[in-house]
Order: C-alpha cells, then structure tokens, then sequence
C-alpha cells in the first residue's frame, strides 16, 4: 500500500512514526506547510502531489477542519483512492457526500479514530449491528471535558482546569469545539448515523457544554452521590430519534460516574445482544494514529466500506425524552417555577421535563446575561 | 455460504433462528441428538453428513466440551471447511493442534464468542495488537461467578446464590468449570495466546475459584470498601508471563468493582495506546449466538485467520507477582505468621507475597479440610 499524508500534526506524525518500520505499508508522501528532516524527499507543499499520483491508492486525511479537508477527501476519492481519516468535523458536516462517493467509486472510506479516539468503536458497532438492532449509543466522549470536570471535583476552577488540560494536551488552544459541546455532538452524530444506518443532522440534536460548570455545582452534586460528565445519548424507534448533548449528573459507582481524566466510556444497547460499552484513550497522539494504522490494515486486508450505508434522513423527535434537572439560577421566570419539584439551596430540582424545552430556556437565560447551570439526571436506561 | 450446525443447544439454536431470514448465510444441516420441527429436513444424528458434504463450507462447533469436538473441527479443517465455534473448553485445550491445523490448510478459525460471551473482545484485541504491544489483559470474565457474587452482596448464601444463578440460567447444572474457576482460566489463557502471540499452558496458571467465599467475607471486604470479583490477569514482558485467576478485592468506585450482575468486563493494557475495556453480557443465547454469527459474516466477508499465528512456548513465571492478601482461616501455621501484617476481626492482612506461594500455602489448607478464604488486593496498575 502506498500511502499519501494529508497533514504532519499530532495524529499524522504519529501514524508516520508507526508506520516507519513497516515494510507493506509505505508513506510515500507527506503534504505539510513545512519540511521536517523526518519527510525527507516525500515533503510537499502541494496536496495534487498526492491526489494525482497513480502510484498512491490510499490517502490518510489529518487535516481537521471542514475546508479543504472536503475538497481533497473528495477529489482523493474519485481518483479510486481509498481515505482513512481522524476528523470528525469533515465527516459528520459531509456525511452523505462522502458516504455515498465512497459507495459510486467503490473505494474504502474509513474513520475509526474520528470518535472515541483508540476506542475499537466504530469498528465494534459496525460489527454488532450487523446481526441486532442498535435501540441506543451514549456516552462520555470527549476526554477534554472529562478531564477539566475531573480537575474541578478537586476544587479547582474551570479556567484553571481548562489551562491544566491544555498544557497536557488534552484541549486545543481554541477550546470551544471540546467544551461548548461540537466535538461530542460530531462524534454522537457519526455513531448515530452508522448505528441507526441512516442521516441525523447535526443541528437537530440539542447541545450544551460545560462553560458555566462551576466548582460548587460539583460539590453540590457530590453531596447528592452525584458525579457530572457531558453526556451523548441518542436513541432510535419506529424511525424516530432522540438525541441529546448536555452536562448530566450519574451516581458514584455507575460505570459512568467511574470514568475520570481524558478517559472516554462509548456504549450501545442492543435489541437481544444486551448493552455493550468501551473505554479507553479518547485522544492523544497514539490512540488516535493507532486508529488511523488499523483502518489502513483493514484496508489493506479486505477492504471495507463505510461502516454503513443508509443516508435516508431520521429526524431527531425528543417530544418524548424527559429528564429531571438541578438548576442554579437567580431568574425568576414563571417557566422554572412551572417546573419545581423543590429547591435545595441555591438549586432547584425540576420536574421530567423536555430536553429541548429546557435548552430553550437556559439559552434565552443566556442570552439576557443571566448565570446558569443545568445538570440532567438521566434515566438509568440511557446508559445501562 | 452453506453452514453445518454442530449442536443445537442454547447457542445453536440462537445462532439458527438468528440466520433464518438471511439468504446469504444458510444452515444447511443440523447435528442433534434428537429432530425437532425447527430442523425440519435439515436434521442429521451423524457428523459425516456434515464433515463430508462438499457443498458445506462452514462449520459452526456449538457442542461444548473436548471430545468429540476436536475431532469433529479438524475434521471439518481437513476437508477445507472455514470453522467457526464458541467452544472455550475444546479451544484452549486444543490450541496449538487446531490453530496451526488452520493456517495448514489455509481455512477461516474463528472463537469470539469463547471469550466474553458477546462482546466483541478478540476481534478487537486482534485488530489493536497489530500496531502496538500487549503488556496485560484482565478482566472479570465468568457472568456465573459474577452474578452469584452479586447476589451474595445483598445477603444471601452462596448455596442460595447459586441456585438462582443456574434458575435463570446463568449457570450450568454442574457449576464447577464456572464457580472453581476453570472457565475463567480458559478465557484468559486463551486471551493471552492471542495478546502476546504465542502458546501459554492451562496448567501453568494458578486458579482458584469463589467456592470458600462466605456472605460474612463480602461483608468485611464492604467495611473496606471493598468488592470482591473473580479475577484473570496475565501480563507479558521479555518473553516471560504472569498470570493469575483468583478471587480478589477492587476498591468501590472503579470499573471493575462497578460490574455486577451476569455482566463481564474485559481489558487490554497497550504499551503506546493506554488501557481499552470492555463491558457486556458475557454469557446468555443471543449475546454468544450473534458473536458466533458475526464470525461467520467475517468469514464470508473476507475470510480472517486465526486472530493470531504465534504458537512457541511462552513460560508461566510468576515469582514477581506478588500480591496483598485478606485471609480467613482457623489455622494456626508458621508460613501465615511470616506474611501476617496485620490481623483484624477473623481476618489477617498479609504483607505482599508471590501468588503461586500463597495459592500453594490455601490448597494445603484445603487438603487437611480446613476452611479458608482468601481474596488478594491487586496492584492498581494491574487493572487500569
């Protein structure tokens, strides 16, 4: 196999790096803004030294990011290329383009590390849904957030625990994407599509983040035997879906409540085979260009495609998906009044009440410049 | 692909009913002891109109136990036929016959279903292992021996626990391979062969199962903050093995302490990719029959090897692995005394002590009758 590399970051150095004693699997060219002595003659600055030479038949995307990630995924495909790629992004905003170009090119088109990092999930959901029905995924899937809140019920505050994450290497400099919910939602997405085999779009399911997590809220919870992690559930009935990001409180010694620093906790529930869950490094430069290398012997070997192919839309109902909250707020609003079942302190513990819904009501919270926070104590059969 | 069904039982009947609507993958024939409606003409009492039958491809071994099965399975290699069995018993004490039997003859010999009821453990540890190094698996492998724990967590016997566990089918009638803990052992020797890619012999493992264990040893173990599991280990380095099933104590609040019920859970230590588990039911007709029929999906797909090729000798050497243990006896004896650091109640705290040594020291208790039990407390690195 003769291999070219989009991109010489993080996760592509590290693919080069596993790949270098490996005498079938061969980086023949390396696309960078610069040359490293590790490029040697395979450097170029010019991604058509990759996408148009025949001698390459699989090309590795690491870029990240959308554009142009698109563009040459794209046009890598359509010359017969098979792509294996680590970005979520590109993926989950391009799904039915790239799924369905992989199929009319008949090419292998792979993204194993683009949700859970190292985990074998997107490899192992491909292969369990192949004989039951996936009712739900869920999870903990991104290991920034999970580190900053792990940090916090130290007692540190978010900046600093944020700062901690980054200089680890656990969060990017631009944190948004790990901390206001995209990068989970993207990996929630990609699963959801391929275990429901079928398009949920990315803006119908409803996201929040950790930003307005304090240290107390977590302390709070604590005395509750509560502990907060950012939570993807999305399950699928009779076409319908119901999806959700947000931070979600879980009882000590629950299997999620247990998943502390970088760590990730990916699982599905099963029709018969009962619920199936994965943990491991959902980041980092080896997990994640390990991912990337055994996508490229997959390739190799049998040359697999897509994990699924069903791009009919499913649209995201959560008119049914109810859950209790602990809000900290100083707004009055006949809403959450509405909603009580009690205040405790400076919280208020809601009725069951619709995802959506409430989102709608902490963002209009927000926008006024009125401080929130929300944790949703989920049904224990969206994770168990 | 033409499939020949040896044994009709639980898994087989599973795996049956599973493909009965898939015109790709069909059971052709069944061997039974006794016809049913479901078999219908495909019902044989003799193994020949399996093995010989040229028109048959693929060989699922559901019959449990060593003999006839490895006849039967090599048999069926011989005669070109891919196999795909769940049957830990036949393939730990055959592995070195049958995994180069099938590279000899170039056919499909697929187990997933042997270790981890359903969960899709060795297709994962295959597809990891082949970039990186295996330093440890481990795991809680035995759903019996894990619910009856459970169940004695509430209060109950181990009599009483038992029975419900083999009421609801979650033990056999002779429940020794599970409570003594040979099932166990099988599954991690087998797990091992396949981490560290070469031959590791039953009988070089110690084993100890959960029959001494008492509700009153649960108990204490609690005040601890303790839980008590039956556990496999085995970690490689240089070439040399440590490995151990025996019952032992995990702080409340980590994963493995977390798992309750029927539930497994399984993990791999990985020298660059950090820790990756596994969580499911390990045992039960459909979650072990979809892994049977997910290997044969893999075969007709693109006809996998064995999940590893390496058969040389790798020695059990256990003189490093020392562990803490809580002991319960009445004895009275010198080599106890040298390793007591603490006593406490009816129990003594040993000080670190070579695991062989100590399992050794228990089994001669057990010989003069005397009563004991003992739960060792590993080091955090040997789960996590």
């Amino acid at each position: 196999m003769n291999i070219g590399l989009l991109g010489y970051g993080t996760v592509g150095g590290g693919v080069d790096r596993i790949l270098r004693e490996d005498p079938a699997l061969k980086v023949t060219r390396v696309l960078s803004l610069f040359s490293t002595e590790e490029m040697a003659s395979r450097y170029t600055d010019r991604a058509e030294d990759i996408l148009k030479d025949p001698a390459i038949d699989t090309v590795v995307e690491v870029l990240g990011g959308i554009h142009p990630a698109y563009e040459w995924i794209s046009e890598a495909m359509r010359a017969g290329k098979n792509v294996v790629t680590a970005n979520k992004a590109v993926v989950a905003a391009c799904y039915r383009e790239l799924v369905s170009l992989s199929r009319e090119m008949n090419v292998s088109f792979r993204c194993t590390a683009a949700a859970g990092g190292g985990i074998p999930w997107l490899t192992s959901l491909e292969r369990v849904k192949k004989n039951d029905r996936v009712e739900a995924v869920f999870g903990v899937m991104n290991g920034s957030c999970n580190y900053i809140l792990s940090e916090m019920e130290k007692g540190g505050s978010f900046g600093a625990a944020l700062k901690n994450a980054q200089a680890l290497g656990f969060a990017e400099r631009d944190p948004s994407a790990d901390v206001d919910g995209p990068d989970t939602l993207r990996k929630l997405m990609i699963s959801s599509c391929i275990a429901f085999n079928g398009y949920i779009a990315e803006d119908e399911i409803p996201c929040r983040g950790i930003r307005t997590v304090r240290t107390e809220d977590l302390a709070f919870l604590k005395e509750k035997g509560l502990k907060l992690k950012l939570f993807a559930y999305a399950a699928e009935k009779d076409g319908k879906v119901a999806a959700a990001v947000e931070p979600a409180a879980f009882p000590e010694g629950s299997a999620l409540a247990g998943i502390t620093k970088n760590l990730n906790l990916i699982g599905c529930r099963l029709q018969y085979g009962g619920t199936l869950t994965f943990t491991g490094e959902g980041a980092g430069r080896y997990p994640t260009a390990e991912n990337v290398v055994r996508d490229l012997r997959d390739v190799a070997a049998f040359r697999p495609a897509f994990y699924a192919d069903g791009l009919q839309p499913l649209h995201v109902d959560n008119t049914a998906l109810k859950r209790i909250y602990y809000v900290r707020t100083s707004a009055e609003d006949p809403f959450l009044e509405k909603i009580t079942a009690e205040k405790d302190g400076a919280y208020i513990k809601t009725l069951p009440v619709s995802v959506p819904e409430m989102h709608a009501f902490l963002s209009s919270l927000e926008a006024d410049g009125t401080p929130v926070f929300a944790a949703a104590v989920p049904e224990e059969e969206a994770y168990a």
